[in-house]
């Protein structure tokens, strides 16, 4: 059964430089009304680098939101409008590690919390990789680590990763890459 | 190197029913201040429920914010100062799918987009489940489906999980379950 809202009214709460919040009111399947908080984002990209060593280049940086330093893959958000998440996950990679990949695999496009946020982010894995040079984006501090695959698949499966994205990157890698 | 942002001013945007929305003012490790949007969640809990014939348990409903129906496991939010994110997943296994289980293994704890938002979200396995009746909240609309947990990993390998806690939580359960 298709259990689909229909959206009769939108009252916006917040614009702001990443995301807009509204509250719509609902049509449920029941015929009764309900209001949906409703987080509107640009969507995102993640790249999961793997050189034939199976090193993976790795960032951590602050996150406010989780008041501690996080491991992660390069990642960044999509701007209002673009439309090639490959183009920019390749300049995200590049961004903050330096490198380029020649070989692009996509590996799915998530929701992140899909009960109220609109954020969809396109995962890559990236082979092929040659080193350019790093260039960070004005107030991005961030250290780059380059790591085993088989190390992070071991820190994934030991509940040491907490970055959701970067968990299913670590995952589906080694499914392909073994 | 830690490169912790200290907060300095709050600006509160929302209060909502499942979100908060705030700006925070943060000193950066230079020393420059920089706005940070922020959404507070109190949390949530997902359960990948698998039976001996590696049947797994999943739910489909509606989610406006992907404007589809979405395929995910069965998954619920975490009440204010609610810290017992195992008893919630066991509740929400039993009221989606009707189903209680003996053993429940920890999945670990995700960040679903640290950039910006607060809500981290426990995965737990469930094992040896028996059948005690499904009981949706008012206003819960979904469908439960009983799929193959092989057939479920070939959907995340192609790409067609959209879910992201799901994908992890498939993906952790074919390594563990082999």
């Amino acid at each position: 059964m298709n259990f689909e809202e229909k959206t009769i009214a939108t009252r916006e709460i917040h614009k702001g430089r990443i995301i807009d919040v509204r509250e719509d009111t609902v049509i449920m399947p029941d015929g009764s009304t309900a209001l949906r908080e409703l987080v509107a984002h640009h969507g995102g990209v993640g790249v999961i680098a793997v050189t034939e060593d199976r090193d993976v280049f790795m960032v951590s940086q602050y996150r406010i939101a989780a008041r501690c330093m996080m491991l992660e893959i390069p990642a960044g958000k999509l701007e209002k409008g673009e439309n090639d998440p490959e183009a920019a996950g390749r300049r995200e990679l590049t961004e903050e590690t330096g490198y380029e990949a020649k070989d692009f695999t996509y590996l799915g496009a998530y929701y992140a919390t899909p009960g109220y946020c609109e954020e969809k982010l396109h995962l890559y894995l990236a082979r092929n990789l040659t080193y350019k040079g790093q260039h960070l984006d004005e107030g991005e501090f961030l250290n780059v680590h380059k790591m085993k695959l088989d190390k992070l698949y071991e820190m994934v499966m030991n509940n040491e990763i907490i970055d959701a994205k970067t968990a299913i990157a670590i995952l589906k890698a080694k499914a392909i890459l073994g």
